[in-house]
């Protein structure tokens, strides 16, 4: 490491100053990881004015990006005003993957399988028990046949239900005992020649694309009660114009990957915030906007009878226990905001900060623009980098209102603002 | 705030203590966002033995799952002793997209685009100027007819290079400029009919999905160089177990989903680390992984000739100036410690973790599983959590060695283990 820092001993009183001041706090969030050697802080808001289902929430934010979580309050308060976001459970199901090669007629082992079930579920009982308790555990084991695109592929496909932990080491744990039953299955039994008492355990992983894992929600009003927007606009005018938006991101992918980014803008603020794992969440939620064949908005809008209505569909696969959700300490504490919720209030609570999020976006790409709104946070970053005074501030702001902010630009206004005072 | 807590005094101590001590600092960190009431601490670790085209790296990582840094640097070391890694940039493109209703014959807008495309250029001239200078600027403009899917919808869809910064701002603010230019055009063209005259902006913004901002990176080596893997597996049944493995990602979109993951847990925490945004990239490489209909592995396997050869491809719209590259103070240590990489470098090293990362991954899948080292890192986890001591955990590491882990089943040892004592 020192040999790749000019000032090693700089550097190093500046990653200890990202410590957190009890050893033992540090000793936690560093036993997430590995080879850590500081924290990187990430900045931790709140987005308040939520109500969904009727109840009022206070959402916890994590995101380095700015204008985000102003984004999220400012639609979620316009919704309030407007009987807030509604949304339902599509389904729960987890899924796992057994992948394996087998050498025999596709038709024996299909008539077997009742029996290979059985087996599994009864060599995984006791990894089950708990969570059978709680009101989950294996749902579903079906086999798939492959061999059409890969010589003697075959596919146990299971499907879990894990209450409010997200469930990966749960299946993880099943899915390899599987595989350890199945090879037995078939080497204990008798009627079969001996090459099929042979199997090839490529993998055993859950998937990460869990489409009946799955909420919804939606806001809507009518289109009266929408009210003016900037620019003059009127209630009619900005709703047919949100909805084409909408729609060119459902006709176009080069659309619906930026639509679907602003999305998880929100998502994964929230996702972070309780320790749950984002990239589990984007890739689920990427693969389902691509799930028929062309990758689409996975939000939708439409007008009916002088109504509004704007909903988002999307898997999540987020947990209330387990994994991090209690282990770092703000995970906890964002839990703790959200009233320690179940995991499917937790993906209700999320779906509805992506709604808002996206709503935001869209509103203010259909009227202002965006850059209105990112030039003036932008400006305020590149202030706080140069330290400027609030003196200083007020007359950059003042000389960009009509101007292209850039870096270099504010650099050069502020060192003449600076030589003349 | 204070309703949704049971003890906001406590609440605000710890929300406080996870503040950088220095007042400056943590201006700058709740500048980058807002409402923000604390710092997320995420695990800042380096990922050393990386050798990207010859030169080696030491590679930040912000990440919070366990084992990701363990296994990246664990493969990039693999891989130092056989070559390194090599990259290669495919293109660095960006997009950006006005939608636009114009009700008129479409023959007659493509026929008028020669003249409007050169009032877009001249009309942006002031905004490219300095992005000229550096070697990028716009790169091409195109004009879409969607007329078929949506009624008088149009597009310009131009491309860009934007150097060594991502380009959000510089491209956000061209295309705003280009939709006023469009008006201005049609407004003062005399041969056009009066409702020709009109158009309605729907929106102007950058496309986040990038197919021709591609790096690719490979590793490679003879079949017998492989060595031996965990269990006496040889090169060749390890070569062929992981074919297979990948294989499996090209035909099937739910284990797609989950290998592909496993690729963005690497990539994201370069991105995070070095202060660019990886709901950008998730998004533009999920979009890619689906371009041909079907959600598909983004790496690549094949044996040939004896040779194991393992790639990935992904797009990357990355920077490394401008955003928050320079203006988190971990993200410059970050662009510090990878020696102030252009742009094009940051690809080559995120996809080179993003190759590690997925080969530690298929590897592990393919020999022991992934659930011991997993296991291992949340055992650690959960000692950590109930603050056991050096003899304590020693005892449940043993006990646990052939017993499933699980948060319950270390709390009912250790308390037995404290009862005992």
């Amino acid at each position: 490491m020192e040999t790749f820092f000019k000032n090693p001993e700089t550097v190093m009183r500046e990653l200890v100053s990202y410590w957190h001041d009890n050893e033992d706090q540090q000793k936690i969030l560093d036993g997430f990881s590995e080879n850590t050697i500081s924290n990187f802080p990430m900045p931790y808001g709140v987005a308040p004015n939520f109500v969904i289902d009727n109840r009022p929430y206070c959402v916890p934010m994590v995101i380095e990006e700015s204008s985000v979580v102003a984004a999220a309050s400012s639609a979620a308060k316009f919704w309030m005003q407007r009987g807030g976001i509604k949304t339902e459970i599509v389904g729960v199901k987890k899924i796992g993957q057994v992948h394996f090669k087998w050498k025999g007629e596709s038709n024996r082992l299909f008539g077997m399988f009742d029996r290979i079930q059985e087996r599994l579920i009864q060599d995984t009982a006791s990894l089950t028990e708990k969570m059978n308790q709680r009101g989950g555990g294996i749902v579903g084991i079906e086999l798939l046949d492959f061999t059409d695109l890969e010589e003697n592929l075959y596919q146990i496909k299971a499907s879990f239900h894990t209450c409010d932990s997200m469930g990966a080491n749960f299946i993880n744990s099943i899915l390899e005992q599987f595989a350890e039953s199945l090879k037995s299955f078939l080497i204990e039994s008798p009627s079969l020649k001996e090459e099929e008492r042979d199997v090839l355990i490529v993998m055993c992983i859950l998937s990460n694309f869990t489409p009946e894992c799955t909420v919804r929600a939606e806001v809507s009003c009518p289109i009266d009660e929408l009210g003016m927007f900037p620019g003059k606009m009127d209630s009619k005018t900005f709703a047919e114009k949100f909805e084409t938006a909408v729609k060119i991101a459902h006709i176009d992918p080069y659309r619906a990957t930026t639509h679907n980014k602003g999305i998880f803008n929100g998502i994964d603020a929230v996702v972070l915030a309780t320790g749950n794992d984002f990239r589990a969440v984007e890739a689920c939620g990427h693969t389902y906007a691509a799930r028929d064949g062309q990758y689409r908005s996975l939000s939708h809008c439409d007008i009916k009878h002088g109504i509004f209505r704007f909903w988002l569909e999307i898997p999540l696969a987020v947990g209330t226990v387990g994994g991090l959700t209690k282990l770092h300490p703000m995970a906890r504490r964002s839990l703790e905001l959200l009233g320690n919720p179940s995991a499917e209030e937790l993906m209700r609570v999320i779906a509805a900060t992506g709604l808002a999020q996206n709503f935001a976006a869209v509103k203010s790409l259909v009227t202002t623009g965006i850059q209105k709104g990112h030039m003036k946070m932008h400006l305020k970053n590149i202030l706080a980098q140069f330290n400027a005074t609030k003196e200083e501030a007020e007359k950059v702001k003042k000389h960009f209102e009509n101007v292209v902010v850039s870096y270099s630009g504010v650099r050069d206004f502020l060192d003449k603002v600076r030589l003349e005072s």
